[in-house]
């Protein structure tokens, strides 16, 4: 019996970037790939290799089989295509803040969709992967990559990619611990202070529009959040001293990885502070007693994308 | 004695654009003239003619003359001017939501900075005006034109100006009653849900960027509020029902302006509809027992500018 394979990559994503809570996120230059096999017969094959091995189940709980299935049943495809191979070479580290279950599901979306004749277009894919996920603001940027603005009007979502003109770099802290997002979320005021909304919509406009146009000089105060950073700093040892430090080794600013724990700095291409930057957060990160890893990563641009394909 | 006069031209402005509460407004094309001369003797004449020529008082308690008085103590030079003749020519409406206070403060400002020699940048106469009027959003388009983003950190403002790719025309309705903004700021309340900050930030954020980069397609449902407008509704009889009937001429969208009572409805110059929104605007509020007059304009791109020098 013939069967199709098909492997996408697809980025590691950071939401929220500091004002833009649950609406803006960005896809960085960290992949998961995933190989996928569709089988007309019951069974079902999952390997892992890299981040999450030890901890992503191996079965039908497995969150890339059900994308796939949902994929599938949306297309009503779910009777003909009953089991699956599945292999996945993880870098982006699980339950850290760097979107690694919205690249699982959008890589199953993705993945499944081009195995069946690319029935649907990016933005059902998006549309699907919100309604797995429960919010746009992971998926969106690894399906679009690039910057994302998210929203959702009576259930149905619309998203905005692009690249900023600005030549931007991107320093994250990975500290040793998880953080689930349900806990983190579970910190955060059904209620906010109006005045802290407003702040956050001027920061989050100004950052956009600042990145469109490529305007850096606007670039310094908009990363800046008092809606949910206040209320899961608690979280994080050292997180507002870890911000600081970023900016005083010339980071633009920094903020939360989506919930967390990770830290994002932005730096500015041609002010070559990466390096200084990245140690800094470190270096502070440890004298509140946190071991973090450190990546340097750039913008993708491209968002989830078949690297392979082969017939068998 | 020698003096100068000068006659400046400050365009009405629409702040909030929907999602955009205290944070973003425009520049559209009704404005407001001033001629002032300053007078090393004391001694005050203001003549308003036009719009507010009934209201508008002409003694020390006017806000132009507070303006010019508050420029000249920032520079050191209130010892030396003491009276001053004021010449208002007004087109933009009072107390309809189209920044007619920001523009006799921006108007004030301006003209007293050029008879001084421009001691002060247009970054800094925002500063001033934002302490003068207490909020940036409608002084900041006055000032620099286009659209703005504006944000107030640690009392320093900063502005982010743009004209829009996308090109726009603005079709307003002036309802015929006043309407004044500690009034509308009344009846909002301190706290409210995070579902709707981050609502209003996902449609600014886009907004902005769809704006900034001529997506059209994008601007469909931007304009749109959770923060401000469900609030003020009752203070303006058939509010969401303009909306709606403007949305249904062919705009893309509709909001309060300002603090209201005036709707501005935003439409794509190519679409031609302005016309039958104006109507059904009008119309729809007939239908509330609210006379309103429309006006058809653009985007202002050059903010507040001189329009005459004058020796004597």
């Amino acid at each position: 019996m013939s069967s199709q394979s098909i492997t996408v990559r697809v980025p590691g994503t950071s939401a929220n970037c500091g004002p833009g809570f649950d609406s803006i996120g960005l896809a960085c230059t960290i992949y998961n790939d995933l190989e996928l096999t569709l089988l007309k017969e019951p069974g079902l094959s999952i390997t892992v290799h890299g981040e999450g091995e030890e901890n992503i189940p191996c079965d039908k709980r497995n969150i890339v089989w059900r994308s796939v299935r949902y994929l599938l049943g949306k297309a009503g495809r779910d009777k003909e295509y009953r089991g699956a191979v599945i292999r996945m070479r993880n870098h982006v580290p699980l339950s850290r803040g760097l979107g690694s279950s919205a690249t699982a599901i959008v890589a199953g979306l993705k993945a499944a969709n081009v195995l069946i004749g690319n029935r649907f277009s990016r933005r059902e894919l998006l549309q699907f992967a919100t309604e797995i996920e429960g919010h746009p603001d992971n998926v969106a940027p690894a399906i679009f990559g690039g910057f994302t603005v998210s929203t959702v009007t009576d259930g149905r979502v619309e998203c905005f990619s692009f690249m900023p003109k600005s030549r931007l770099r991107l320093v994250v802290a990975v500290p040793d611990f998880p953080l689930s997002t349900r806990k983190a979320r579970s910190v955060l005021p059904a209620q906010v202070p109006m005045k802290d909304a407003v702040r956050n919509i001027g920061k989050a406009a100004m950052m956009v529009a600042a990145l469109c146009r490529g305007n850096d000089r606007f670039l310094h105060h908009v990363f800046d959040d008092a809606l949910h950073q206040p209320y899961r700093a608690r979280l994080i040892p050292g997180m507002y001293d870890v911000f600081a430090a970023a900016r005083k080794a010339g980071a633009l600013g920094a903020s939360l990885s989506g919930a967390g724990p990770c830290l994002i700095a932005y730096t500015l291409e041609r002010r070559h502070c990466e390096e200084a930057v990245g140690k800094a957060m470190q270096d502070m990160f440890h004298r509140h007693g946190v071991r973090a890893r450190i990546f340097t990563l750039d913008l993708d641009s491209r968002g989830a994308h078949i690297v392979n394909k082969n017939n068998h």
